[in-house]
């Protein structure tokens, strides 16, 4: 039966097609002309166009970020100048034919970020410098212990080395800094104990090979340090505050989205669609985060930032902006989707919904001031409690819905005349329902409010612990120092308890 | 006035200290023993204890996966091997001095899954053979041009090329694919270039490096393939299998865990705080997709997986999970706050909601039984239709909502008797307030379900495009094979329409 049904809805096709292409059939040397001509164009087209577009691509990428293409020359400059132990006799005879180390440590260990070289030199150096006397030592066992013994002995250690060191490589604290330390020791070693067993004078080459590496990873930090150096902790700082920034963006474009209706002043006429996207980036940094912290830890102190500056703490402060930005993207499909609440209900939340969200993006944008400036600032205590009154008085509104809706009946019913008070009670209450679509935005709202101070609360943690001093702002000389300590444990207390206790408090009654 | 405050509550601080510890005060002697013996404890114990927490983490994750360690044994006996070109003097003879390489590229090249391996092989043979011809080029160029020339022509090369390469990593085409062979290519550059200004042999020397790369990667991809193989396409089809199950765990979890009270059943007695977690993991897998999925496309046919196996639609299928997660995050933490909603309510919706969530889940499970046998499910329609029909449910009771609410006052308006009236109406109508926390929940569920059919949509995908077979079921036998290609479009069509139409005709009323 399906074959049968199958079959005849080919043939059926079959014969429709030629009907279809009647009008334009061609004599058929010409269309094997034309057949040829589209082949060749094809294949002369086809990789030109392949290249012209990747040509492009990078372009672009070097023209919106020159410090990838500075990367690039700086790395040539330093093989460059590593080059030059090869050409210059007096250099050569110094460090012998053992130069190409130096060439390639510098190819292997040259990183953008400064965190990243560094990290890969000091592993590279510890390395090579403890599988090397490692090696030597086996090796003068190995020695001692006769002609039979002596691969058999190098053989099990660099199986059981090799088999450990390659395993620790899994262990987590083990590969966020020593990856590839346990490599270069893997690679060393049986570099090391191997060729020890045929080349005689292996201290001499293993010397030498440490002091190669010792110029190629020297050469490779003064470069990527001196010449427009691309800081891993800097690199992390910007994302964080861009990030912020663009939640705020969102915040603000989803919400003023919504209520665009009603005449809101959106600002700027730029697209808000890209706006609204910003949140996305939020969504999928926590790699990216997690890696820059990483190296950020290896690099001295550098601009604003001390040598021990907290860059643990950025990856916290990028998991609470990911909490919040889980949030801006469920809002967002509930601002996306078609289902549109009553306009009255719309209007009577549009003006407490649009302030709430006006004021949790303001107290982001006084974060990213914060972030900016690595100064305390004297206005986010001021801030948060507005967000808060603002939650307060969107409750309140929600509070007085029943009235404004269910009010005038009541009354009516207080002075009952007729029959027709069914009919006003009917068209007066808002079926429940419909008060779903909102419902959900407002409550998405307070919880994005709630989660808002969780970022406030994890930038003031990294204001502490990198001992950000106060802002000197004319508001903060007059009114705060007098009792700083206590108002910010009075601020903590505050933002801990508050929002679940309002919640609390407004939905239990 | 502000550091006078600090000085007298430091002062506080120090008068009160020695108050507090006044009762176990020793004499200076002991007090000093005891110091050094804390000192000598801490500085023993400190490191050993350091050691043993981290062998023990090292233990535990290999009992956890034994693949882990099975890898380090591989590469230790992959470089074993690879010794034996050095202490067998037939083979040493063949490859000379440069047996080296091979320990080398095994070293380097030798990653956990065959992916990733093979991916670093073609990328290393390749990268080595294009900047080797390279290089032999640009070495007889230069020789042409006579003694001074011929350090600048090669310094000029090194330099552009290493730069332009370079820089190329950083395109994401590039990137994803050849990262790792655009270093080899500058490392293979450089080298011969470099190393031809001295080294008479120059041909000999690239050709025997050539041979012993092949022997390295070739030993390589014979033991990674042999022994144990770890498939990076294999893990990331489980990951997402598992991803799929901890979705539906989740789900199940949060919606049991808010109706709880109700007596639902919530089967077995595992910790469900657990269960609800697995959404997290959902969250943070985008990037072990990416690697997995492209590392994936390196491998040949394996298992029950063809060597074009559309590893690229496994990453959307994630991104499709992952907007699933965010929703139930924030369902989570609607569930989690300390709001309630007035029981009335909640005992009105919970089998509806538990309902939808089932159905949900369902549908997800069901999906990871078509992921788990590579077949078409027969009965995903059928769950889809179920899960819709269980929104329309939801939605009807929602509709049905304020007819039991209000309903009650109505009749009591339709007769009414005394002035107690408005006191029936506050009692019986639920402040439109107290339906928020709910309305967020019960939006959450159907845009959960709407998702749960994107996640439903790209497994079909998957199935289309991998060519997964029909699961031979009893009714789908019976039943499905007359009409199977209509049906799948009428479903699509459904699964497109359905949810969004609902939702539009239902909330637009």
């Amino acid at each position: 039966m399906a074959n049968a049904k199958q079959v005849s809805g080919k043939l059926e096709w079959r014969i429709n097609v030629p009907d279809g292409t009647s009008n334009v059939l061609l004599p058929e040397s010409d269309r094997l002309v034309n057949k040829a001509w589209l082949w060749l164009k094809g294949l002369l087209c086809g990789p030109i166009l392949i290249i012209w577009r990747f040509l492009y691509k990078a372009w672009n990428l070097g023209v919106a970020e020159p410090k990838k293409a500075i990367h690039g020359v700086k790395l040539g400059l330093c093989l460059l100048i590593v080059s030059c132990f090869y050409y210059m006799r007096p250099l050569y005879d110094g460090v012998g034919g053992n130069a190409m180390w130096a060439v390639m440590t510098v190819v292997v260990v040259f990183e953008s970020t400064v965190g990243a070289t560094l990290c890969k030199c000091f592993n590279r150096a510890i390395g090579t410098f403890l599988a090397g006397s490692l090696a030597l030592g086996v090796q003068s066992i190995a020695e001692k212990s006769g002609k039979t013994f002596q691969p058999i002995i190098i053989g099990i250690s660099v199986f059981v080395l090799a088999s450990v060191a390659t395993f620790s490589r899994f262990i987590p604290s083990v590969k966020t800094r020593f990856d590839y330390g346990a490599m270069i020791f893997i690679l060393t070693f049986s570099l090391v104990t191997v060729s020890g067993y045929r080349v005689e004078k292996l201290f001499e080459m293993a010397s030498q090979r440490l002091s190669t590496i010792a110029i190629g990873t020297s050469l490779c930090i003064f470069i990527t340090m001196v010449f427009c150096p691309i800081w891993a902790g800097s690199g992390l700082h910007d994302l964080i505050v861009r990030n912020l920034e663009k939640l705020a963006d969102s915040l603000d474009g989803c919400v003023g989205e919504y209520f665009k209706d009603d005449k809101t002043k959106l600002g700027n006429e730029e697209d808000p669609s890209k706006r609204m996207q910003g949140y996305k980036c939020v969504l999928n940094s926590k790699a990216t985060e997690e890696v820059m912290a990483n190296l950020a830890k290896w690099e001295p102190a550098h601009g604003r930032f001390n040598f021990r500056h907290p860059w643990k703490q950025y990856p916290k402060i990028g998991t609470s902006m990911r909490k919040c930005a889980y949030c801006i993207e469920a809002l967002n499909s509930c601002i996306n989707s078609e289902i549109q609440a009553p306009d009255c209900l719309k209007k009577h939340l549009s003006d407490v919904c649009m302030l709430l969200s006006t004021n949790s993006s303001e107290v982001l944008k006084e974060l990213v001031i914060t972030m900016k400036t690595l100064t305390k600032s004297s206005k986010i205590d001021l801030l948060i409690g507005e967000m808060n009154l603002a939650v307060q008085k969107l409750q309140d509104s929600l509070n007085s819905l029943p009235d404004s809706f269910i009010g005038p009946t009541v009354s009516t019913l207080q002075a009952p005349n007729d029959a027709n008070i069914e009919t006003i009670t009917k068209t007066a209450i808002p079926s429940l329902i419909e008060v779903f679509p909102l419902a959900s935005l407002v409550y998405l709202l307070i919880e994005i409010a709630a989660r808002t101070e969780g970022i406030a609360d994890a930038v003031d943690q990294l204001a502490g612990l990198a001992e950000f001093k106060l802002a000197m702002d004319e508001n903060s000389k007059q009114k705060k120092p007098t009792s700083n300590s206590t108002s910010d444990i009075q601020h903590h207390e505050t933002m801990e308890t508050l929002p679940k206790y309002i919640l609390h408090e407004y939905f239990s009654r």
